[in-house]
């Protein structure tokens, strides 16, 4: 048995699967969870893989530990997304963050995620975290509460994701972003069609409302094309020029891709990546 | 119609092909060229893709600006294997080059590149370069011309490029190397298990040779997993600490992936990588 996913019409990715372990339609988004021969587990959402147990590690790490080694003091961290858990425990691994929120639109995603990826999902028990089983944006519009760090850990912009590609739900982010405060968010990839049109929209976004907004990379090889992308949208500290090797809390932290030269090459964008972001080339 | 290519035997990659242009056993290896909609023509040897249209660019800057952008006097270079074509049309924008070698096994490989990839072979008609249809272990072993830069642009170690991969190779490309010179080779990749391994022996063999053997590493989409690693072997210059972006005479041509930071970011490997290859973390 494979799972196959479509990167485009034409261009197909397929994984052996041992075992098929559930399939639910949740309220939101049709849910599958795999165990597969060379990736572990794996789910899906809608048919697009969001982590398996081989490379969640890249994924995770890159969006958290990236904008840690930055903000000189992150106490109140809110994630948009992220049900599967991975966000939440690379946070929790900083013992001067006081809070952490996370914001999931399907409490079904978190809890099967809870029974069959567990190695993910460790963080929730961690007295910091509170769980809110709510829409993101609508969150970000009523939120009186200011957060130093925002991660938005989407899905695609299509399905329950859509809403945070939207200029509102930027705008409202910004809002309760404190006057120091750094956004990140899933960035799509620049290769194939789709991908490389969202991650114009989510670009402008960004680019549109914040001071600094830079594009960072990873290779995070079970996704389309292996060459993400995530944004870093900031009010006051840049992401390469505020780096200070010294005083990264994240030297503590036992990390399996990350790194700090890592941390200042991703943000090295090839010459065709910053033509479609309409970045100047040097 | 598809091409399918196994990453690993439970994970495979699959383009819709338009038409298939050519299926040829030649003395060395079994030859196909395609048409796809994605990806525009490719070809692959014995069913591994090794050049398409749409990111051959991305391999080739690679292979050959890193380098060029280091050693400050490359008049000789040897190109072993490489008989698309790509790594020699990017050596030919450098005036300052006064011969290029080129010694690739299967003729036919030239041959059927100048029919269908005509883009990647225009490099072929430039008076500097010479073409010889060898064994490249045989050519390094018996050759009397002393090289500034050496590019190992091999298939994957089974098969004809088998010899490339071997202690007595490097050997011979140590001895007819300047005592300045550089060697690139096509280094694998650390994703995938048969991948990995053959990166550790290549690394292997450089590490034991080499005063400085570093890797270096690209975002390339359809080859397995995206992660693909560059050797950089050198008897006196360093890829990082003697790069100065004021004398690098690449600044003079018009690249699509390659710019200054990315040769700087490209080597700052993950953890991972570096703890497969045997680099200490920092």
């Amino acid at each position: 048995m494979w799972f196959t996913e479509k990167w485009t019409p034409n261009i197909h990715f397929s994984v052996k699967v041992k075992e098929h372990l559930l399939s639910e339609k949740t309220p939101f988004q049709q849910m599958d969870f795999y165990d597969s021969f060379d990736l572990g587990r794996f789910f899906t959402l809608d048919g697009i893989m969001m982590a398996n147990q081989k490379d969640e590690f890249i994924y995770h790490e890159m969006i958290i530990h990236t904008p840690m080694s930055i903000h000189p003091k992150v106490e109140h961290v809110l994630v948009i997304g992220g049900g599967d858990g991975g966000s939440v425990r690379e946070l929790t691994k900083y013992s001067s963050i006081k809070s952490i929120d996370l914001v999931e639109i399907d409490e079904r995603v978190v809890r099967a995620c809870q029974v069959y990826l567990p190695q993910m999902t460790i963080g929730f028990n961690d007295p910091r975290v509170n769980l809110y089983f709510e829409d993101g944006l609508l969150y970000v519009k009523n939120s009186k509460k200011h957060y130093d760090l925002i991660i938005v850990d989407s899905t695609d912009p299509i399905g329950p994701g859509e809403g945070l590609f939207t200029h509102e739900f930027y705008q409202n982010c910004f809002r309760i972003l404190n006057d120091d405060g750094i956004l990140i968010n899933q960035h799509e990839s620049p290769y194939f069609e789709k991908e490389k049109l969202e991650m114009q929209r989510a670009h402008q976004k960004i680019k549109d409302l914040f001071p600094i907004a830079s594009v960072y990379q990873a290779f995070i090889p079970t996704y389309p094309s292996g060459h993400w992308l995530f944004g870093f949208a900031s009010k006051k500290w840049h992401p390469t020029k505020d780096f200070k090797r010294t005083l990264c809390s994240v030297l503590d932290i036992k990390t399996k891709y990350y790194n700090h030269d890592v941390h200042l090459g991703s943000f090295a964008l090839p010459n065709y990546v910053k033509q479609e972001l309409g970045i100047n080339l040097k």
